[in-house]
């Protein structure tokens, strides 16, 4: 684990979800907005995902810095504190676009433990990203169990 | 400046840009899903700032908490590693949707540069944000003048 890593782990103690003042206070537009930033959050995570996957699958060509650039992406989008983009009542139904169960909210330790295991795998495919493409292959496994059982309980379905 | 921001000051040095290899070897597919990343990382850096130019306004009630969360993931948003999203051959005219203009990779490191002003500002957000509200109001001084400094000079016109 690198120096980045450690820091991140260190810091996850400080994950919160959204405070009341701010969801209470949130207009029409600001849950909007929040949905939106959401997305660009999971669309960096699955773009990095894609590139450290292609590489695992063969479909790419392993190169190291490309790698390790994209498992350092990935860690930095999964490990953004929830509470600026997951405001309450932006739940799926609530709100256009969202696919976010209730869950998310009325089970917020479960789901802090499930973005905690990404965020987890991720610090750990930075180094493994680089060093060489089993390890890759390695840690592309965790990173893939951590994004589909959080989706498993706390996405709904495809709107 | 704390832990996670000195640690990110520390890792600034990483920063490059896309190898030639992978420049050379992207499909429009792969050009096409760079642009919308960048597009999802401008967003978030978007919406993190709006958090906290709207307090700095005070359209929004100061909170420190809600603040530190969005100084934390603008600076996270602000230092993914450039190398997976800004592909060459994917400047505004070259692909959809694309406003990156040609001396994003002409003058890369002039563009470096002005990234590294958004990565020293966002990371002096953190601990500023955290602070006070006039800390805050100083310190979004500095990232708006990041932010305006490199859409001057490396994002073209709206499409």
């Amino acid at each position: 684990m690198n120096f980045a890593s450690k820091t991140s782990a260190l810091c996850l103690g400080t994950v919160i979800l959204a405070t009341a003042s701010f969801a209470a206070s949130h207009s029409d537009k600001a849950a909007a907005a929040a949905v939106e930033a959401r997305h660009a959050q999971m669309g960096l995570i699955a773009y990095h995902t894609g590139i450290l996957g292609g590489m695992a699958k063969g479909e790419a060509d392993y190169d190291a810095d490309l790698a390790r650039a994209a498992a350092t992406n990935l860690h930095a989008a999964a490990s953004m504190a929830p509470a600026t983009m997951w405001l309450e009542g932006t739940e799926q139904g609530a709100i256009d676009g969202s696919r976010a169960k209730p869950e998310v909210w009325s089970d917020a330790a479960g789901f802090a433990d499930r973005l905690n295991a990404l965020q987890m795998a991720s610090a750990a495919m930075i180094d493994a990203a680089a060093t060489d493409l089993d390890s890759l292959k390695t840690a592309m496994g965790d990173v893939g169990k951590a994004c589909g059982a959080c989706h498993d309980d706390y996405r709904g379905p495809k709107n």
